[in-house]
């Protein structure tokens, strides 16, 4: 073998290595979109059991993220990776963190789903929980995208999402106060949904923070506490 | 030059680029612990202003970790380090991570602050709040004594002392309920002790996660999602 083959060979093989990587990370997002889909499943048909066959599943995402970390540290450790894969392989070790946290909070999500099934169940079946749940679904989908397809103006729309997010979330907050205020005995049940919103609004922060990592291994650009840009669309 | 001058001097040089890095990261955590602890001042004493500057200061925790992230980039691509010298580097990636949103929950504490200042006060001065946010600020400066040593043992007694910080949570929460349903007057301000409760619970969950990278960074192995051993005292 010639030593050009022998690059190339090598080469190739790198290549396969990251490829492989990206699809693991990717498929880690899918379980975990499932998991939060299923949570807001559970939550809005007031489903007992899918709550905490949700909340039982969460090992998976966690296995996910163990197994694709030990993949990180191998290749870094055999491959030296430089410039734009080194980028890649932090952000991915950024990225599935952010992964399992949105799995905890689908855990969570599940458990409380199986206590609110149990109590009186509102008229409108928690619809702004389902809505603010979509979108923060909707957000975790585009920040896969974003990631799949390295496309920053997607990276850039879910952390301008996030504060449309943060706004619904503080005004579910404050429907909850009042109605615990008009009707006290409520108190135990609405807990259980301000638990639940919050948990949903810090879906949309994890979402955001991926998309950050995005815009960073493109552009090798740290745009973590530096505030969403004028007129981005128009820039990138 | 000789050769193995200029490989000591390379060495030297690494060696000293490490141990840069983990000050550069025990001054964070210095940092992250003065915003938790002038934050609970704040609760306690209804400092208003206090609490708006810890919430004001944040910004200083995010730089260190966009400086420190910067850091552990430029080490990996220039020094391509190996076995426990990379495990450093991706355990402190992880690391300034959880301090970083140790310290997004010190900002939140500090508005909480403020908001609960300006309102009736109870004649406790929050003690549960006291109580929880000291054992929290223990586990956050043990969690960085097991860094700073490389400490297996002291960082397994933070994890395990996580358990005891959800359990104390548990039960102001349960208070809160309580409290409110005897007097819905209080509701509005019940919920930001509530809230507060919250982020000082999720300041036990970062400092866990810290003491498993550092488990991680000693022993190679991934203790994530994996529970407490039994015996790890005799054990280690």
């Amino acid at each position: 073998m010639e030593a050009s083959d022998l690059t190339d060979h090598i080469s190739r093989r790198f290549n396969k290595d990251l490829e492989d990587l990206r699809n693991h990370v990717l498929a880690m997002g899918g379980l975990v979109e499932q998991q939060l889909s299923l949570a807001i499943s559970a939550i809005v048909s007031g489903d007992s059991e899918l709550g905490l066959k949700v909340a039982e599943d969460d090992y998976k995402v966690n296995e996910f993220e163990v197994s694709i970390d030990e993949e990180c540290g191998r290749i870094l450790a055999t491959r030296a990776p430089a410039a734009g894969d080194l980028r890649l392989i932090v952000a991915i070790i950024k990225t599935i963190t952010d992964l399992e946290r949105i799995g905890d909070e689908a855990e969570k999500i599940g458990f409380l789903a199986s206590k609110l099934a149990a109590m009186d169940r509102p008229s409108d079946s928690y619809r702004e929980l389902k809505t603010l749940g979509h979108h923060v679904a909707h957000m975790v989908r585009d920040a896969m995208n974003a990631f799949a397809r390295l496309d920053v103006e997607e990276a850039w729309e879910v952390v301008r999402e996030d504060e449309r997010v943060d706004e619904e979330y503080e005004s579910i907050q404050r429907q909850c106060i009042t109605f615990m205020m008009e009707d006290p005995r409520s108190i135990k049940r609405v807990m259980n949904v301000t638990w639940c919103a919050r948990s949903l609004e810090r879906i949309g922060d994890h979402a955001k923070n991926i998309c950050e990592y995005v815009i960073y291994m493109v552009q090798g650009r740290d745009v973590r506490h530096t505030g969403v840009p004028e007129g981005t669309k128009s820039d990138s």
